[in-house]
């Protein structure tokens, strides 16, 4: 899956995986809290290096994006609160909401082909619903769109409400600090954008909010109740950690991974294929309306079903059998010999059906 | 950690570690439900396998017991509500409640020595404080004691309570079939007792409960909301099921474990360690005090440490660095000759320092 190159292991990982693979191995050394283990050592992990890392005061393990984002509404929030979040928002910032029962208002995209949010229209929407929280999603799944996460800091703190940036595809893939961005807390996914197994994510916030999003349990004074007592474990931990200096390493060459995708769209675009999103484009991850494909299924004997055999055959993998319509890829794992290989692949394909 | 003993993991869990490591390997092949897929075949594990081997009629998974037990509770129960539960339970049980907000009542144990649980305690309760659900942790993981887990399912359906059955130390080890037991829940642990690496768990019901727990997203029609659209995916998910068939034949040996067990108990107990919890004892998890060995760090130069440095040179880990008082040890994974060793080793110890 293109998707979700960002979490594909380094080698480090791979041993550590290994090594670490038994149920509970990592719990074998944990006195009670697991941010507070130094072997292996997730108290300089958890406490020090990621904060570092994502801008933030303090910062916490998490199963994924999803329940970092759910961890934020139940504790900020009540049932029947409204929040705002952008119409780009991954599926899972509803749900979310939807578990802990607010009411949602969506801050809406231009619609086709771009997709772009403009922040500012947060703004009547915080007049309105007077929301307990406020969420960007930085760059959306969908098209890879970096809205002005800057401004939308600033309209924030402008209203006193609290500003979740939900950073599963930037965080590990493109710098990108909370502090910087005015934000509340950051959210970033291991197994999307850190090279660690899943699922694995995590949050940072101020430290204001560590007192309610990481409250301890009354009767249990070291454990912390929106984490059931326990932060990730176990293999998906070890892998993060594992990963770490090669993720905060990677960050540094965003920039030619800017080049490499506005290069792969250019060339596919010169094919008749239409990027959706933010052009020119800022991030790898892309999204193409293919209509010379689409056209092409109509007439042959395997109808949709030809790209996917026709890609096949050329040891590609990516869209789905029997879609010809448009498609999403990343480029962030692929070098540019790569790239120009599918480029290829897609120029003779279209000229061995035109 | 002895107590972990049931998540090691099988060599199949190995190799399917490395296959799908890389992040979110598992949803290359998701069309939009977990639970449904077929390739890996989730769905025939998570609609077939897994419900016929908890005995009950609907099956989900989940990231650990923990989150199990806050899924049902965040699903049946309001905060303010009243919960009933074992004094026994694992300390998660009451976080669980405290993330909700509930009001907790133990049904309490016999106190030192045996710590056991009447289930009958559990009426006068129920009477009184009017509960949303019930709990019973079985076996708890502090003392191993088997509660009568049947009479509880009795006292529910006559009182028409939804009875949770915590079964992080059983599904996986021993035969345990939700319906046997009348439960509404059963609950267990991948990383504990399912051979599987963390985080992961499994969550059994009665169908009737499968619209609640299980409810579906107003938006997104095939996401569950309580499981944030997705259950658990990726690494754990991948070796719980690689491990399954050896789980499912390792619990018809079940008697083994126990003679095994009680044979170890009675060895120690015959070097002056008392083991606490039920005798005789029904399951593999114990927990023993053991006074000569304090007897001796009060008088040795390495204070406590003296027991952790001996049981090294043997290569036996186990027992925290320092202490010496009491310890728990699991007997699931060692063979009798290892748990021989064991005897033999702590029969020399003593004798040297006697």
């Amino acid at each position: 899956m293109p998707l979700q190159t960002g979490g594909i292991l380094t080698d480090t990982a791979k041993e550590a995986l290994i090594e670490f693979g038994d149920g509970y191995s990592v719990c074998d050394f944990c006195l009670g809290s697991v941010c507070d283990m130094t072997k292996p050592p997730v108290r300089e992990f958890a406490r020090e290096l990621l904060p570092e890392f994502l801008g933030c005061e303090v910062a916490t393990l998490t199963y994924g994006a999803r329940d970092g984002i759910f961890m934020v509404m139940h504790s900020l929030t009540q049932p029947g609160d409204s929040i705002i979040v952008d119409e780009n928002r991954h599926y899972t910032t509803i749900v979310a909401a939807e578990r802990v029962g607010l009411n949602v208002t969506e801050a809406p995209h231009s619609g086709y082909p771009e997709f772009r949010i403009d922040v500012n229209d947060y703004m009547p929407l915080i007049e309105k619903h007077n929301p307990k929280l406020i969420l960007l999603t930085y760059p959306d799944g969908n098209h890879g769109n970096l809205t002005d996460a800057v401004r939308l800091g600033e309209i924030a703190q402008e209203n006193g409400i609290p500003y979740v940036l939900n950073g599963a595809y930037a965080v590990g893939r493109m710098p990108v600090k909370m502090n910087d961005l005015g934000a509340d807390f950051i959210i970033g996914s291991g197994h999307k954008s850190m090279a660690s197994a899943g699922p694995c994510g995590v949050l940072g916030m101020k430290k204001k909010w560590k007192e309610i999003v990481l409250r301890k349990s009354k009767v249990y004074s070291n454990k912390e109740i929106e984490l059931l007592g326990c932060t990730l474990r176990g293999v998906p931990l070890i892998t993060l950690m594992a990963s770490f200096p090669h993720v905060k390493e990677r960050i540094n060459h965003w920039d030619k991974q800017v080049v490499k995708a506005q290069w792969f769209s250019s060339e596919l675009q010169k094919l008749g294929f239409k990027q959706l999103g933010e052009i020119p484009h800022r991030h790898d991850l892309l999204h193409f309306e293919t209509p010379t494909l689409y056209d092409i299924s109509k007439h042959v004997r395997e109808r949709g079903y030809f790209l996917y055999e026709e890609l096949k055959d050329r040891g590609i993998w990516g869209p789905q059998p029997g879609m010809t319509k448009a498609f999403k890829v990343s480029t962030f794992a692929a070098d540019k010999d790569q790239l120009g290989f599918v480029v290829d692949s897609f120029k003779a394909i279209l000229s061995k059906y035109s």
